[in-house]
């Protein structure tokens, strides 16, 4: 039986390396797409501790210039196998500001990295996903995605358009048998970046464990596809939801 | 190690059917609550063929009439031991009439079944639930929980209201470790009383198998609680969804 | 010209005066349905009131007996001419509790008074409205209706139905002409109970104002046919909206 | 008393004619920004017919270009006066095509005329708006901000981008007094756009009259500020609508 591939855009030290451990685990050979390899050490290395015989490779990509995730995916086709699962896990600057703080230039770009970058992806792997009749596509996302933010605008906009583009491939592409995801967490993970954030309020027990998450990417892509999600939501046990 | 108890309200030929099945499979006992037995049967029957080492009980209650469905759930954990995944399947009757001709008896029917019957089944295990800060609570549900229709109104009110109940229900007790999941049929299912509907046009392609929607109740299940859903939607890949 | 007529089933102090006196002052004649009179007094002086010319009339009913409601809408109709405008405005008790406190009683009485008292109005003026082809039906409602509530279950579950019952309605019959509406306060309303409720944090600048509300109703009954709202969401300016 | 301007960004033949001639009979000065005054040529007239002693202007701007809506909308500030109504009713390209198709330049294109054109008009009014204390800003919009598309990707994507944008600047800056409102069209428009596009299977009663669109904006101007929508969608009396 040949290999399966699953190839990760934008893996750091939270939910990435989470992503490339469980897929990894479960036998897949790992393709990491990263602006650089010291950004992606800790997820390549987690995938390989979990599972010493599948391949771990790193492709360099910016999240921002789609040509050049597409390049990225195309030489992971080429030199680890046809791309089963693709997770599009890359995400804009979390920056906090009101709206009219926004600069056209931060619109641009958080479009690029959370829309644009994202098609280019999908992109690269549907034609070929849809030849086989197969393949997951999952989209890391928020709740962010469903609610438009007087503090955090910018991650918003970016989100609301993630969504629109997942619905919209989910839609004409189905059919052909590919699964696509769009992956909302309706909370906080547990990563470094967020441990800084909360600083003394930090509380594993009231955010999301990476893993915990990464598992849930790990079960939707079991769902048969006469029953499958094409969003679905996280979110911890401890969480009081609003939406 | 104890055994697991799967308890189903509302166990017929079609996704009760498939639900006894999963679950027996996995080895959990499995508690059919149904009116007759003989509603029951193929329920019964599929879950023992699936495992033959659990234990396979009915206990008789009527959705309609909640405290009946307190009675039997009470039998259940007294005769088979505390439950630890409750699936409330039962449903209302799904009669097409425009609004106007809808009764005031069958608005009652329809929100007793729903919802009064549904609230009864959480109220029977929650309390142990929460002691042992462990246990499931399904709601088999639909797309009308979405939104109104002009041709199945009291589905789409029944619906809601369960909705809406398990929404509560979750905000209130998830902190306590139990996990309650809506579960949104996005389609028909490809069960017996469908295919009688459809007729010529019958397409099991266009429609959910029950086995694969019984799957992602599993899956749903193994969900850690660090990432939990609390809504889930399933359609078939073949599905041109709208919402 | 005939006379217009604005029928308002359960019309106390708060928004149901509000919406008396508007309704009054655009020269309709007010029928007020409620339990007694003297629930109704102030709504019905307001209005008197606000237009000294227009006939106000008192109809006995109670909402949670569709019969009643029934029987006063046929009354005002042989009384004082076809219904034109119904804003249907009882509501249930608003009583925190946990979801596991709810007994079956307090379900089916919140039921009765949100969805079937509520259809029991729309289906005593609905057919003489498609008749006529013209027509506005007004359902008070809430952001409830979004959402389920760990705090306020009875609540959600109510406003969820009638949320249901609302588009249900407009799906069937806005092709008749008739203009159906689910009316979403996204905050409380500053009336006697909630400045109680309230107590020493009250601020009315928080709240809104049920003249604010009230003229919403007729801003949307001057919608023109050709571009209806069906569901409309009303906050103040203050609210910090988490929808 | 000083008078009133209300400032169109994307005027043509359909609703932003509609608009001018609404906003003109209401007293309004009228600005129109549109990329030619040929573009505008039927707005401008139909304002001036509306209601002879206004003024009706015209001032450059291509909503790609987010400067040129600046420089056009301080122009307008400075040569009529400061802008009380601002509606930005910009649109991209509204073109069929499959998700695979988009190209990476269309994608650009949406996003700079449903977003980054309309917080290029936001911004250029709201410092004003906000010491003010008062001001309304609409954003014409669709359905497709609520669902995407197998069909018309680039369009959903777009209107979710700008939804995402009006909530963010309503929860920011309605506290300051100022009215953000996303208007949903729920249907198509009859303008000669569509007229061309439906041919044969034209029929002016299943879409929405520009007239009566108008007319909602004007009704949605008029709510005080203490029960405001954010949100509101419009459908003709004849639409089977889905959502």
């Amino acid at each position: 039986m040949s290999r399966r591939v699953c190839a990760i855009v934008g893996a750091g030290e939270g939910l990435g390396r989470a992503l490339a451990r469980k897929f990894a685990g479960q036998g897949f050979d790992i393709a990491v797409i990263s602006r650089t390899e010291t950004n992606s050490a800790a997820a390549m290395s987690a995938a390989t501790t979990a599972n010493g015989s599948v391949s771990v490779r790193f492709f360099p990509a910016d999240a921002t210039k789609p040509e050049t995730v597409e390049a990225a995916l195309t030489a992971v086709a080429r030199d680890m196998g046809e791309i089963d699962v693709l997770i599009y896990n890359a995400r804009g600057d979390f920056t906090a500001c009101e709206p009219l703080e926004m600069s056209y230039e931060a619109l641009e770009d958080i479009f690029r990295v959370e829309v644009v970058g994202a098609f280019a992806a999908a992109r690269s792997v549907l034609p070929t996903m849809i030849k086989r009749a197969r393949g997951s596509v999952f989209f890391s996302s928020a709740t962010a995605a469903f609610r438009g933010s007087g503090t955090f605008p910018l991650y918003a906009i970016g989100k609301f358009g993630l969504r629109a583009l997942s619905q919209s491939l989910s839609k004409a592409y189905a059919r052909n048998g590919v699964h696509i995801i769009h992956v909302r967490l309706d909370c906080d993970l547990d990563v470094p970046i967020m441990r800084e954030r909360y600083g003394d309020r930090y509380d594993p027990g009231g955010l999301a464990n990476p893993d915990a998450v990464a598992e849930n990417y790990w079960l939707t892509y079991l769902q048969p596809k006469s029953a499958w999600s094409n969003e679905i939501e996280l979110r911890p046990y401890t969480e009081a939801w609003t939406y």
